[in-house]
């Protein structure tokens, strides 16, 4: 398997104080630098119709976003398509990258369609695009990212990070696809990335972090799940989080019991493909204005400043040095868009590199100085 | 853990041929009896709202169904209140069981609230109940299930099989919590017991049945995924059924791959109960009929004859001699109500001695005469 390769994780933002400020907002949060030009490398060959949906949506995210800058990965045919639709001024925002076509053979055995996210990872690696966006093959974006951008101290296996709509707000579902058979070590990493994702992104105060299982009497679970409680119980949470303990999947819909919800891979993202068709065909959980401010202990979700990018369907890599955004391999052209528009998002408010900061901090509860 | 038990397995019915007529309705399917009286045994501790919402239920399902008759096992105040609410015609109808109150100790641990579980279950084994409904635990249910009426012979693990509702009509998912750690070879016995289900229950002709994971791409999936398929491949399936491979969260959503999906009872349960409150929320998706009809194999769901009764929120045990059902710990009254329902249908068209001899046949193609 692959070596551990410590992430030469450089936090673009630090935080200006040890902890969150509850009124602030999702945006606030992370936004140290202006809104300005994102460039964003779009693997061409990742999904199920590529390169005709990841065309579509690379067009869409350009006429969305007069700021956004392309460095199309892949075929040049199909980068030539996307700036033979733009008009003559728009074209100098795209660039296109011929991704190498030969066979590429490593231990995984992914096959030479993966070569496109490894050069789009490459890209961030060496300063010309500040994120990825890819719909190809789950595995072989992890590992083709945790080999070009290196992962975080402490993360063995990175997390794929979706965020849901719930009736109780926004809700950080991690893992959905990237560790399939964890330990408890992995689990535990993963509340951290969700509750500094939550705290970073979504601006919650002190995100609750529930363990998905399935009956909350003690000893109820499988193998996993009876183990990593004792973990968890006894673990620090970036952002001031808090382990509030067992959770079930009607919670993942509701979303009363917990801000972050963490699971193995397999599961989530079983559930999470569930629950995003479930949406898409009846409609969206949304939360009642009175049930937010009636939340038990007071809080609200302050995290509406970020245009609704979070709410794409697709996930962020969290535990690498850089932003990796996946969409379904089944994308649209719209998901595609939304995946961009997330990874842009992102990148202008400098998430990865804050959330990187709370996870690699050797001393959460000093305060720091601006950097 | 519990000594295998050969199960006591009494066929009331036997199939009439060999292979389902694919014209004949479910209700046709299973119902060589007349409908008529249907004894459940009801366990009043089961439950987080135990007994008040299984009075609730218990009350709301003899005045649903003027031939049903309970036996109600727990404390006898809780049995009182239903006999109070019900006028005196109907109090005949209603029989009240004490449990044992003592402490109930096995290798399980289960506390003594399970033992209204095992009296209910004994109830049926001594032919004084013909079917169990249970909300407590479901693995005090799987247990005394087990031990009281015994396993059918290749049975492991029984499958807690549960029906949810899908834009292409209705479909069978298990397990749903039994199994939580399963095998290859417990998948495989689970996958034969969902196609004898909705053959015999839903009158599905040559039932469609896959597997559960997370991409369709080989070698996706976690360790169990990546073994289950060449044991699926090779399996003889009971109704004509065949295995069509891998399915994703989406596909128990639409419903249009596959009449049977398999997974393991962790991720079953945390995707049942997703599913369930988010339909609970959003609505139900229902087939439109011109879909229907234009199923790509031509053939339709003819099962709609038992008054959508197994669309109830409950879960059916499978591979143990008797007819036992699950509701959640958090049911309603309705719930638990539409759970006594399915268990008197199940009951009335023999629905589990139909499935057990479609399991144990030792020769399913060999056509067989009415016993």
């Amino acid at each position: 398997m692959t070596r551990p390769i410590i992430g030469r994780v450089e936090p673009e933002q630090r935080r200006t104080s040890g902890a969150p400020n509850p009124t602030q907002s999702g945006r606030e949060a992370g936004a140290a630098r202006e809104p300005g030009t994102a460039r964003i490398a779009v693997d061409l060959l990742g999904g199920d119709q590529a390169p005709a949906v990841v065309v579509d949506g690379a067009l869409r995210a350009c006429q969305a976003d007069p700021t956004l800058q392309l460095l199309l990965v892949g075929p040049v045919e199909a980068a030539d398509a996307v700036l033979a639709a733009l008009g003559p001024g728009d074209r100098t925002r795209v660039r296109a990258v011929a991704a190498p076509t030969g066979p590429y053979v490593d231990e995984r055995d992914v096959s030479s369609v993966e070569s496109g996210v490894r050069t789009a990872v490459l890209a961030v690696a060496q300063g010309l695009a500040d994120a990825v966006l890819s719909a190809g093959n789950t595995g072989a974006t992890v590992t083709s990212a945790a080999l070009g951008l290196g992962r975080w101290p402490g993360v063995r296996r990175p997390a794929l990070t979706a965020v849901l709509p719930s009736a109780a707000g926004r809700l950080v579902l991690l893992d959905v696809g990237s560790s399939v058979d964890p330990d408890e070590a992995t689990l535990a990493m993963h509340a951290r990335l969700g509750a500094a994702y939550a705290s970073t992104v979504h601006g919650i105060a002190a995100p609750r972090v529930g363990l998905l299982t399935i009956g909350t009497e003690r000893g109820k679970g499988d193998r996993l799940r009876r183990a990593a409680p004792a973990v968890l119980a006894g673990l620090e949470l970036p952002g001031a989080g808090r382990y509030v303990g067992l959770v079930e999947g009607n919670d993942v819909v509701t979303g009363g019991a917990a801000d972050v919800i963490v699971t193995d891979g397999f599961t989530g993202n079983v559930l999470l493909k569930g629950l995003e068709t479930a949406y898409a065909l009846l409609g969206t959980p949304t939360p009642e204005p009175a049930r937010q401010d009636a939340r038990p202990d007071g809080r609200r979700d302050a995290g509406h400043g970020n245009g609704g990018a979070d709410e794409a369907r697709a996930a962020v890599l969290l535990g690498v040095g850089g932003t990796v955004v996946v969409c379904h391999g089944a994308a649209s052209g719209a998901d595609i868009a939304a995946g961009i528009g997330l990874a842009a998002s992102l990148h202008r408010r400098a998430a990865v590199p804050a959330i990187a900061d709370l996870i690699t901090d050797p001393d959460p509860q000093s305060p720091r100085g601006g950097s």
